[in-house]
């Protein structure tokens, strides 16, 4: 039998991570400044003194350059945080999602990445990937309510954080973020007891 | 005490059935040889042989035209119909709505209103409406669950609806509408019993 030899990826493609960090900041201040519609990687390549070949040797495109921005611009207030029970765990994703959202810079993002992805393919793989990356992390919350023996162990995980994030999505694209207590409390009672009457 | 006069519409603003069936036919014809670019009140108005006033009394927006072109195009397999269980009409309920988001014309549609809805008010409104109307008639599934004794009293009818709406959303506008059976009853076993273990 032949060994086969790991795949050696080009030097080119390993990212610095100080060019990075510097790429995705002129990129975050690129879209402040202009928003989505000056939002180019030539303007990114020029603020951040980098070569276009270098942009797009790391981000194969504009979208998945501008979910990068996003997703860090999101993440300091975004966590998977261990609060020690399942339903604490639950609300307080959705509620730093929509949080997340209600600022109008990184709602507007992630509206123009969902609109962008509707009719652009090199978005929409992007937006796809993304969303998958996030659904198996999401997805820990619920092995770790498994594991506790909180949560049924034939729950697929990554369809009730789908759940979760459709939720918030369809509130997010039609103009209903503001959700008051109630509704989080009766979503989640929802989520995790279900709707079929206990005593029928 | 004064009595409020109700409100009177203007004869103009009365639909006439005739008329608004030739324009729906119209819009449809228009948009299915333009695609949505051809999609103008111009060219709808001229195939129906009507003028744009007629129609902008009608349809306040273009988008307002497009939802009813669409509604009118998914309705033919699109019901809420009584299977007799609760999780029959839910099941039934996905099922026609990704049968109909899985054809070309009808899921491409509803994916470009969406998109637009992230940046024309007009569309987003008319989106809103529609969606409101949409969860009303379905939570009838849920109300006629509840008068069975088979769903919990206190499930909120429009949440729940809600909550399958917005799991096909995320995967019509992530092209994932491909779901086999067993994803399928695994979302419809969450909807009902919820992930709560029920030996914790």
């Amino acid at each position: 039998m032949v060994e086969k030899k790991p795949t050696r990826r080009s030097i080119g493609a390993q990212r610095n991570p100080e060019s990075e960090a510097a790429i995705l900041e002129a990129a975050e201040a690129v879209l402040l400044e202009g928003g989505l519609s000056g939002f180019t990687i030539e303007a990114v390549a020029k603020r951040a003194h980098a070569g276009k070949p270098t942009i797009y040797r790391w981000w194969p495109s504009k979208a998945a350059l501008l979910l990068d921005v996003y997703h860090r611009h999101k993440h300091s207030n975004f966590t998977y945080i261990d609060t020690g029970t399942i339903r604490g765990d639950l609300k307080d994703y959705l509620l730093s999602l929509i949080d997340a959202w209600r600022k109008e810079t990184t709602g507007a993002i992630f509206r123009s990445l969902v609109a962008e992805a509707q009719a652009d393919p090199a978005t929409s793989e992007a937006l796809a990937t993304y969303m998958a990356e996030r659904r198996r992390q999401a997805g820990d919350m619920i092995r770790r309510g498994q594991a506790r023996g909180e949560v049924r162990p034939d729950a697929e995980p990554e369809i009730v954080t789908e759940m979760i994030a459709a939720f918030a999505w369809s509130r997010l694209l039609t103009n209903r973020l503001e959700m008051n207590e109630a509704e989080i409390e009766a979503f989640l009672d929802l989520l995790l007891t279900g709707i079929r009457n206990p005593q029928a």
